[in-house]
C-alpha cells in the first residue's frame, strides 16, 4: 500500500510494508505477521539517507507541510544540516513502538525486541523499494543502534554510517534509569493507571535527556507553593513533557523499545562499513568514553566529539554542530 | 528522658527531647510539639562533634554492640577514620523523618521542614545537654546542609564545619530526580500500594548515589529471563535495595525530608565559620563545581576534592580518604 505525491517537485511515497508471518525475532519470540509504516522523500535518483532517531521517532523526519510534523525538523529540510532536497530520505515506524507499525496494542505486552529485528525490518523495506543500496544510515540514540545491527548483518547494502550518541551496547547506568521507567510504567498499569505512569516514566527519562548544565540555566528558580505543597520548576517542566507524551504515545511501545535499547548488543569489531560516530561530552546516557572504546573496536571507525548542554538531545537540537559532520561524511567517496 | 550505659569505658547516652509546641517552622507550618531521639557517645570531657548523614541516617552513627547498627560504620569507631575513642559523638533522628523523632504518622503527610529547622533542633537538643560550644559538626549529604544552615544561625556555637557533599543549595538535576521519586511516591500512595512507590522511588534514588563507573563495573553481565520478560543485573540490584528500604523506612518521611533537600538554601556569603569541603569528582548529585562555587562564596571557605567511584555515597564509603581529612579538619587549633 503506497500513497505517492509531490511536494516542492520532491516525491512523497508514504507505505505500509505488509510482512507475512511467522515472523522470527532475535530474542526468540515470534509475530503472526508485521505491517511496517515507511515514508520515503525527496528528489528521485537523489542518494538514499535512511534517517533513524530514538525510540519516540517516526517515518516523519521533517514536516512535508500542512499540519504533518517531525521529529527531526530543527536538523533535517530544505537547506538544513540534512538537507532534503539534495537526499531521498527513508524512514519507517519503530517495530514494538507506538506508531503505525505492529506493535502493542494498547498498554498490553509485546515480545521483546532486538536491534536486529529492527535492522531486517530496514531489509526488507529496501527490497519491497527496490533499494538494493542505500547512500548511508544516519541513525541516533536507537536509530544508531539499529543502524550498527543493520551494517552487522547486511554490509553489502549501506555504504556509510552516521551514528549519533549511540554505542555498541547499553551503558549499565543508562540501563538503571530506564529499568526504573520501566518499572513506573508496570506499576502504572498493575494500578489501571497507565497514563500516569508513562507520564513519570517520561519525565524521568527526560532528565537523563538533557544536561546538568542545562538544568542549571533554565531551572534555578524557586518552587512555588500550591496547594499540595512545593512544586519545583523542574518538576513543573518535566510533569508538563511527560503529560504531553502520553496523548501520542503509549505504555506498552515505551516498554518494548525502552526494553530494546538495553538488550542491544553488536559486535563493533564485526562491523566493517565506514562508522562516522558522534559523541556528545554532555551525554549521561551514552558517556563520550563508550563512543571511544566502540570507534577504536571498529575497524573502519571515526569518532567526532561535540559539547552540547543538550545532552543526549544534542542530535535533535545541534544543526549547526551536525551540519558540517553531515556535508564531510556524506559527501565522501568511499 | 535519657538512657546512660557505658560500653567500652565510654559514656552512652540515649535519650529524647521533648520541644514543648507550638513549633514554628521555617517554611510556614507548625507543630504541636516535638520530640527528638538523639544519641551522645564518648569519652566525658572529649570533644563534641556532631556527626549528620543523608535523609535516611539516623541518631546511630556507629554500632555500640550487640544488634546496634550504624549509619558511618565504615568511617566512625574505634581507631577508624573519625575515631570514636577521641572525641564524644553526638547526632539526632531528622525531625521528619521515618526514625524514632516527630515525623509523618505512616505514610501521611507533614509539614515541610526546612535545614533551618533541622539546625534549630540541633540548638535546642546542645542547649539540653548543657553543650555551649561543639568542637565541629561532620555533615554529609542531607546532613551538611543542616551544618551549614547551622554555622549561619548559630555561629558562636561551633567552631568549625566539615561539609560533605552538599552545599548551599541543590542544583536543578538532582532535583529533578528527587522530585520524580517524590511523584512515584505519591503515585504509590494515591494507589494505596505505598511500598512499591517506596521500592521505586529508593532504587531510582540508589541510581543517583552512584556512579557510572561504580555500574559499568559491577553490572555488565548479561541479563536473565524470567516468567515477566527480561531482567537486567543493575534493574535486579536496584529493586533488592529498594525492597530492602522498605522494612526501614516509611513514604512520609521520605517525602518530607527529600523535600527539605531541595528547599535548601543558605546564604555563604554569611557563613564566617570555618567550612572544610569535601567534594567528589563522580557525585552525580551535588557537581564539584557547585561545591568550588560555594567555596569561593564562603569567607572562610576550603575545598578538598577526592575521586570515587561511590559517587554521592563516597562519604560512606571512603574511609581511607576521609582519615587525613578528618585527622586535620578536627585537629586545627583554631
Amino acid at each position: 500500500m503506497t500513497a505517492d505525491s509531490t511536494s516542492s517537485g520532491s516525491a512523497v511515497r508514504d507505505g505500509v510494508l505488509e510482512i507475512p508471518g511467522p515472523v522470527n525475532l532475535f530474542h526468540g519470540g515470534e509475530l503472526p505477521g508485521a505491517h511496517i509504516a515507511w515514508r520515503l522523500t525527496g528528489p528521485a535518483q537523489a542518494p538514499v539517507v535512511v534517517a533513524l532517531g530514538g525510540i519516540s521517532a517516526d517515518r516523519r523526519v521533517y514536516p512535508l507541510g500542512g499540519a504533518d510534523i517531525g521529529w527531526w525538523d530543527e536538523v533535517v529540510g530544505h537547506t538544513k544540516a540534512l538537507p532534503c532536497e539534495q537526499y531521498r530520505l527513508l524512514s519507517f515506524d519503530w517495530l514494538g513502538g507506538s506508531g503505525d507499525s505492529s506493535g502493542p496494542q494498547g498498554d498490553a505486552a509485546f515480545p521483546s525486541i532486538s536491534s536486529y529485528d529492527q535492522a531486517e525490518v530496514l531489509l526488507r523495506l529496501l527490497n519491497h523499494l527496490g533499494l538494493r543500496h542505500v547512500h548511508a544510515i544516519v541513525g541516533a540514540s536507537y536509530g544508531g543502534m539499529v543502524a550498527l545491527a543493520f551494517a552487522e548483518r547486511y554490509p553489502e547494502r549501506v555504504t556509510r554510517l552516521c551514528v549519533i550518541s549511540a554505542s555498541d551496547r547499553a551503558h549499565p547506568m543508562a540501563t538503571a534509569w530506564r529499568s526504573v521507567q520501566r518499572q513506573i510504567i508496570r506499576f502504572g498499569l498493575d494500578a489501571a493507571q497507565p497514563e500516569r505512569g508513562l507520564q513519570l516514566a517520561r519525565a524521568l527519562a527526560m532528565a537523563t535527556y538533557r544536561s546538568p548544565e542545562e538544568f542549571a540555566a533554565r531551572f534555578s528558580g524557586s518552587p512555588r507553593h500550591d496547594t499540595d505543597g512545593f512544586v519545583f520548576p523542574v518538576e513543573e517542566y518535566l510533569l508538563a513533557r511527560g503529560a504531553d507524551y502520553t496523548r501520542r504515545h503509549r505504555s506498552g511501545g515505551f516498554l518494548c523499545l525502552s526494553e530494546s535499547i538495553d538488550l542491544h548488543r553488536v559486535d563493533a569489531t564485526g562491523i566493517f562499513t565506514p562508522v562516522f560516530c558522534v559523541a556528545v561530552h554532555e551525554d549521561q546516557l551514552v558517556p563520550v568514553a563508550d563512543i571511544r572504546a566502540m570507534g577504536a573496536r571498529l575497524p573502519n571507525g571515526k569518532v567526532f566529539e561535540i559539547s552540547s548542554v543538550y545532552g543526549h538531545d544534542a542530535f535533535l537540537k545541534e544543526a549547526g554542530q551536525l551540519a558540517p559532520i553531515f556535508a564531510r561524511v556524506l559527501g565522501l567517496a568511499l
